[in-house]
């Protein structure tokens, strides 16, 4: 891939990363309410690129305006929820344990909250040139958390980066921030992602993307002098599965569901249904003709580039080559260029667990239907796959019942679960989880998207027998912004009566 | 060092992990208030070793009985304290997000909690016995968590945490727990931790002792297929900084109060003052003075083992021996076989910061005073050293309306910040954070003592369009257990309304 930008030159990463950990010092002078106002002059200047930005990424990225519209919605909402979330304040997770001087020995006073880590290189993904890239859910998370951010700009959409980089640039200025408080960086080398995650003044890094991407800057990370932390959101292929019961009532609605799910902007979210276990039933074939029928229908589209779909193409006719995997059906459109061929294939439970490649991810418009011979063998195959983002369970209410047991496999693959609905479409709110067990992310005790996405930004810091006047706000005994505190071990909004 | 325990085979090791794994699986199905149950009664299997416990440990450790008995207590009041926790509830962080059916598109219904990670392996340190050792803080956060343990016997106190599996066993009987939630595992080779950190069913790790130790645990579990998390609580030095006003009034009792924390149990303590910063001023050579004969006076005492007690001779000789480093006091009793010699020694800024080998720890009864010759050489100084569990400041309100900056340079260097105290004592509360910035631990966004420190060992999983009867009980609309949750972002104990 070529783009206007030039390639960041190691030494420019150098001073980029000295003037990050320089402006997070200044940053951390600024109140959590101008912060919030930071945030929200942020998606109020996104907003003000209006349609030249749409037009922009649709260029670069072929998602059509509608799709990406709704996604511009999405980056901006994230934003102004953690405005929100610093307004309100309660995230700190203020501690407080006043003193008993007559215990013996005698207890201080010990106040503890949630501090920002540093400066955040974050790497956006292909596949959201919004939301999840440029001032996307890391970025948001990180601004709100107290650090300074640089974001590697993905070369697939470089001109939107920059476009999003300088609507940023224009927060900064009007909202009064530390000039380098959010900076850009433009290249595609791998020496680029090494040198800014190896930088002694990153503090932590979040990344969404390929597996490869994901844990190499992972390994960087855990290779140098000091180890950071690392947010790879990496490949999942989402296993669904589909009880009998259900198959048998609901197959052509099944069907039609998952189909949409599978070519859902041609299959490019790591949220895509690439799995779907069954076990032999009465309504089987009726599913596999309806979800057959529903593929033929789909029109193949451009992929993101040519490099993915390249990649799309290979790994979909290696998967259809493999010994046994019987096709269902491709699109009935012969797909052109850059398209993306929808398609549905199928495998028995013993083919499957005998050959790694099928458990792959084969990123795009496809899926692999496991057929099994019983619950038992469908057990099996679920538990073989690594760790995923979601995992669904299409059942009635007969066939929950009947297999208790598959909550609990749910809870170890997965970080979400999901009861008859398709898995993708990732709800932003404060009980959402998008991460989970490796390689879904690297660390499986954080979330990519929510408030609590946050806290893979921050660390404690306690404070022993701190006088009041040095004390942060939301650890002084008068609590005047009347946060939630967790005062001698219980929750409170009142002040520290002393 | 040789114990009449044997060495684990990798066989063996194989398959106690394989077993920790089934156990774990049972464990989740027990409830929380039998997990406290449990926690409460490992704490009175250990109150009933009675003597013998302690009379064990001294014999190996060398630590007389008062210590060892504050320390049983210690332990004892962690185990109760995570049952508390676990009967209250809140610590899973439920969160329930209703459905919103008419927006556009749907708001589905998602409800998340914390769940256990799966099989946590504990290194114990030497230097306590009880608290961080078999059924230390780590073993008890975890088993609360859900998590079942192996704990890898620290060979220098073997016999010691024989004891306390044996205790730990008899629990498991009595409360009717999985036979193999709690394993204990012997052995001195690093093949034995690496094995056990690297095998599948490992979920997480935690270890408290050397820098070494830490970090290659650490670099084991990061080379792994699937990485796993891993706390490792390593050295520290605890920079002291003597402000001047302070110095000029209090010489005396500063240089008192230190010389005990820097000789309390032979300075074998984690948060043991080994580096104090000052700048010239006029009360620093009657600090100096009364500090030398502080020191002076302590008697040498036998150090925790022969391995450790020539690691710190032979590092305190080293230190002693660079350039310009100015012995100020030994102990005026010559020490004997593995009786660690108390001494102080001073140096000034600028030798300090050319020299790395003076920053780093050496473990026992030794503290360098660096001089330097303004407040800007001290900061430039406390900056140099890496990161660390504590800092304190020792300041009149004078100094500290003086030099308003020197709270955020304490922020980014420690966990834990002491006003006006010694940074050794380290109080069991939700407010403690023990750990802090590398190297002080592997992940700066946890604490190894209080309640939180459960927080290492689970992760989040949410669960969208659940029926309610399938639903973990924290979650369901009826709040049972009247717990804290977060429901349409506002924290709340009553149920849900639907």
């Amino acid at each position: 891939m070529t783009n206007r930008f030039n390639e960041a030159s190691l030494a420019e990463i150098n001073a980029v990363m000295e003037r990050s950990l320089t402006a997070f010092q200044e940053y951390r002078q600024i109140s959590s309410d101008d912060k919030a106002v930071f945030l929200e002059c942020i998606a109020t200047e996104i907003e003000a690129l209006g349609d030249a930005l749409i037009v922009q990424a649709s260029a670069e990225t072929n998602l059509p305006a509608a799709r990406l519209t709704g996604e511009r919605g999405r980056t901006t909402f994230q934003l102004r929820m953690f405005a929100n979330m610093l307004r309100e304040g309660s995230w700190v997770e203020a501690s407080i344990d006043t003193a008993i001087p007559d215990k013996n020995p005698p207890k201080p006073d010990i106040r503890k909250q949630l501090i920002a880590l540093g400066p955040v290189v974050v790497f956006g993904a292909s596949n959201f040139p919004f939301a999840y890239s440029t001032a996307g859910g890391d970025t948001a998370s990180a601004l709100a958390a107290g650090c300074s951010v640089v974001v590697k700009a993905h070369p697939a959409h470089a001109a939107t980066s920059q476009m999003v980089y300088e609507a940023i640039q224009t927060a900064i200025a009007k909202t009064n921030m530390p000039k380098y408080i959010f900076q850009h960086v433009h290249g595609s080398s791998f020496e680029i992602g090494k040198t800014l995650v190896q930088h002694d003044a990153t503090a932590a890094v979040g990344f969404t993307g390929s597996f490869a991407g994901g844990k190499a800057l992972y390994d960087h990370a855990a290779a140098r002098k000091n180890p950071i932390p690392v947010f790879s959101e990496m490949g999942s292929i989402n296993p669904v599965i589909l009880l009998p019961d259900s198959v048998n009532k609901n197959a052509a609605s099944l069907a039609k569901q998952l189909a949409a799910s599978i070519t859902l902007g041609m299959g490019q979210f790591c949220t895509n249904p690439g799995l779907l276990l069954t076990v032999e039933s009465e309504g089987l074939h009726s599913f596999i003709d309806t979800l057959g029928n529903e593929i033929e229908k789909v029109i193949p589209a451009n992929m993101l580039h040519a490099g993915i779909h390249t990649a799309y193409d290979n790994k979909m006719h290696d998967a259809l080559a493999q010994k046994a995997v019987v096709l269902i059906k491709h699109s009935s459109v012969v797909s052109k260029n850059i398209e993306a061929l929808p398609t549905v294939a199928t495998v028995n439970a013993q083919i499957f667990l005998a050959n790694p490649l099928l458990h792959e991810e084969v990123f795009g418009p496809y899926s692999l239907l496991v057929v099994c011979k019983n619950i038992n063998e469908l057990i099996a195959v679920w538990k073989s796959v690594r760790g995923q983002l979601t995992t669904s369970l299409m059942g009635t209410d007969q066939d929950l019942a009947d297999h208790p047991e598959l909550l609990q496999i749910a809870e170890s693959i997965a970080g979400r679960i999901v009861f008859n609905n398709v898995p993708t479409g990732v709800e932003v709110c404060a009980s959402m989880v998008h991460g989970g067990p490796f390689p879904a992310s690297t660390d499986s005790r954080f979330t990519a998207v929510g408030i609590h996405a946050v806290k893979r930004w921050v660390r404690p810091v306690c404070y022993q027998n701190c006088p009041q006047q040095l004390l942060p706000e939301a650890l002084k005994n008068e609590n005047t912004k009347r946060i939630w505190r967790l005062v001698n071990n219980e929750w409170t909004k009142n002040d520290v009566e002393c």
